[in-house]
């Protein structure tokens, strides 16, 4: 695992193109009509398991040897990773363990056993979450795989920008959601490598503002009671995120609960593509600080497309 | 105008495709294994306005001569060719007189504005719409586009097949929704010159099966009292289109309103792409009739992705 530290995000591209979709990129004249800006979507909503996490899960998998992996992989999720762990491990017919709180939504846990995870209920608590992830590296053999603190997982994720900038040259700025910030710290990463004038922009929601807070204070501030729509964004960053973050993020713009819900919209009926709120975040947050963007060239990874549709009155 | 009949499918597309998108084509592998074929859908929905329309309509404008278009174009329509027609006129600078009955909803009269047209309502009986649409023809001196039942009409909607012909190869057959049967007997008419072995099917409604009645009866079987929620779906064939399915498409199959619902809801989740009931309705025949299609390479055309989304609690 060592090496790791000495790919660069083009050779981890390349040792995971082959299982994972080559996301389009899309653009709209509605949105830049809108925004002002010349945006490129780069559209992860269309990758595997429906979200850019299947990268870092695939790349973290890749690295580690025959006799890891026959012990399987663990992880702690009930969000998009814990599906792209289980994929990822399907692929290489490998052991996914996923510890869920038993309060998940059976849906969730529905997707996760979809893809081949093996489901373990903890009760709802860090405590116990962790204690039973423990168990699981410990009894079972397995190794841990952090949903976004861990280099494996954030390289992986800067494949997203990668693709991004091979496909649309010179853009002024890529704006991605920050949760716990394995997306935008692998961004940055790859913006270093192939684009280094280009700035990087995290959007946040008011509600889960802990990045913001963090880079304010110059130590991480972990979100307590964190509250939006965007799930997605409701972990706070870590050790490995937080200091990507604080180098080489230009600015986390935040915004409200209703710009996250009316850009969402936006999105859906004027592109027709379904994205989840986490991606809206970014969306929100281009619209909202529109002088920045104004005649610029700007990519926005949309990190998924996972929504319970059934919100949906056709669909009750 | 007469000389359209002697333009081929391509030779339509090379005039209109300045004005409209190539949309993509698009792959599910969950698509597949579902129907256990080989399915290529599209896209357009990702089409200008949002639906296949737009290239009827260009074609039908791009017909005309300098002095017809001086007066402007006319239609009746409370649906996607509205939209259509007034973005296409837009495009040429030239006005869209659109009737629309006065009960269409808001939401439908304030597109077709957002596109430059012209909204002339009128009472919401068939009489009316004549009666109005005749004054408009007369008095303005605009030049009538039939939503469907018109060769131009016809053959613009046929470049949407024609694309994805050029794209994909050796198609065993391509589903298309029934509504008026433009795109479908423009479907036929672009299977015809380009692949002549590929088998056109449509896919209706139960609640709106004129076109199956129709073709079982050898006569047009207007439909009465309409009832899905395939709303693009509930206008009766026209002399037009009816003798190019009479003649060139395979089979019409039926499908029940609920198999409409689970194809688009099933679309949404996992290709993440917002597809109107009434491309839908393509899908749902597709799953109906699983057999015909088994170990087959088949396209399908969605036709559009407006859909009021004022029905998702978090957008209401």
């Amino acid at each position: 695992m060592m090496i790791e530290g000495k790919l660069t995000i083009a050779e981890v591209l390349k040792r995971i193109e082959k299982y994972i979709h080559r996301t389009p990129v899309m653009s709209s004249r509605q949105v830049n009509g809108l925004s002002d800006s010349n945006v490129f979507f780069k559209c992860e909503n269309f990758q595997r398991m429906g979200a850019f996490k299947m990268r870092g899960a695939m790349n973290a998998i890749l690295s580690f040897s025959q006799e890891q992996l026959a012990l399987g992989v663990a992880t702690h999720s009930s969000g998009n990773f814990a599906q792209a762990l289980s994929l990822a491990a399907k692929e290489m017919n490998v052991k996914a363990y996923i510890v869920m709180p038993e309060n998940a939504p059976a849906i969730k846990k529905a997707a996760v056993k979809g893809y081949g995870g093996q489901v373990i209920e903890c009760a709802p608590t860090l405590q116990a979450r962790e204690h039973t992830l423990n168990e699981v590296v410990e009894q079972i053999g397995a190794t841990f795989v952090h949903p976004y603190n861990q280099k494996e997982v954030i390289m992986g994720q800067g494949t997203a920008a990668l693709e991004l900038m091979q496909e649309v040259s010179n853009l002024d700025y890529i704006i991605t959601p920050v949760g716990g910030g394995g997306l935008i710290s692998g961004t940055a990463l790859a913006v270093k490598e192939f684009s280094p004038k280009t700035k990087v922009i995290g959007g946040e929601p008011f509600g889960a503002d802990d990045a913001w807070r963090s880079v304010q204070a110059g130590h991480i501030i972990p979100m307590e009671n964190p509250q939006t729509i965007a799930d997605g964004l409701r972990t706070s960053l870590g050790d490995q995120t937080f200091p990507i973050i604080q180098e080489h993020v230009e600015e986390i713009i935040r915004v409200e609960e209703d710009e996250i819900i009316a850009a969402m919209r936006f999105i859906w009926e004027r592109m027709k593509i379904i994205i989840e709120p986490s991606s809206a975040v970014a969306v929100a947050a281009l619209l909202k600080d529109r002088q920045r963007f104004e005649g610029k060239r700007t990519g926005i990874i949309i990190s998924g497309g996972n929504v319970d549709l059934s919100g949906f009155d056709l669909f009750k």
